[in-house]
């Protein structure tokens, strides 16, 4: 990702974020993270995110998505000092869908990124409306991806440690973290 | 607290929350906790709050402080299963003033309850406005008052078990919940 294109998403969380009313300091505004996973196609598959506070016990960051992007399908494994992370979605703005392990919902809403089905397997549909939530425990499958106007989504965990996710597509060996 | 009281108080912090954007669902707005300690001036000495998720091991919260409303000193001390609560505030709206063990602040800006200053020991000042943070590690005496405007703020924590709080003043037997 070039720095102009860089820029051009960073303006758009954090329009996001404003839309929903998330307040950030200067400093975190200048270490918003935009990670393509590695696969060089943000729009379709990436994250936005600001980590507020990530202690040895608790985690806490305020995700943004935009417009139809897919954060890509993933579990946390135990480590060694638990048995994986465990975290809790909030939506505060837009519309999430998520994806879990389980019984796969017929007539889902949403698809995988074009080109990418073979890396989705779970299928379990759990849309996330503001105000609501959803809690995934340790090393359950996940993905999710915004509807049209874009989400913001508030994330309440264990301690995080990125560079432990297993990703269900080889490609993407570790979360790239891009900040400015 | 009688009902009247009650929905007085509930409808402030709605409007509070609304001014944050903390956008709730109607079973949340129906459980919001108002606690009075038991000290019966809810005014001066209170805390109102809306529990998002309270796992084994992480809890969210929003709390919202009515003007020059005082969350009274406590700690959270070891429990059983870990060393005591730890837990981040977060200012969304309005200022918060919080104090914390440790050198006293000169010319601080809030004073404790009148008439209750006995039970207050903990004076150094730590002002949070919106986007600001502080974290509180385990069996920390600690208290916050919010400022003219009264205040939201986000907690992020491991669990809470209200019940093992151990406040200064020992008129404060636990946390009353008082719900709708």
């Amino acid at each position: 990702m070039d720095k102009k294109e860089f820029e051009r998403i960073k303006a758009k969380v954090l329009e996001l974020f404003a839309k929903a009313n998330v307040i950030l300091t200067d400093l975190e505004k200048e270490s918003i993270e935009i990670a393509d996973f590695g696969l060089n196609k943000i729009k379709d598959t990436g994250l936005q995110l600001i980590t507020y506070v990530n202690t040895e016990k608790v985690c806490a960051k305020e995700l943004a998505l935009l417009p139809y992007q897919t954060c890509p399908e993933h579990k946390h494994p135990p480590r060694g000092f638990d048995d994986g992370k465990e975290e809790t979605f909030r939506c505060r703005y837009g519309t999430v869908y998520l994806y879990v392990e389980g019984e796969a919902t017929k007539n889902r809403t949403m698809n995988p990124p074009e080109g990418d089905e073979e890396y989705y397997t779970a299928f379990k549909e759990i849309i996330l409306y503001p105000g609501e939530q959803c809690t995934i425990y340790p090393n359950t499958l996940h993905w999710f991806k915004a509807g049209g106007e874009g989400a913001v989504v508030s994330e309440f965990s264990t301690r995080s440690t990125d560079e432990s996710d297993i990703f269900t597509d080889p490609r993407i060996k570790r979360v790239p973290k891009i900040t400015s």
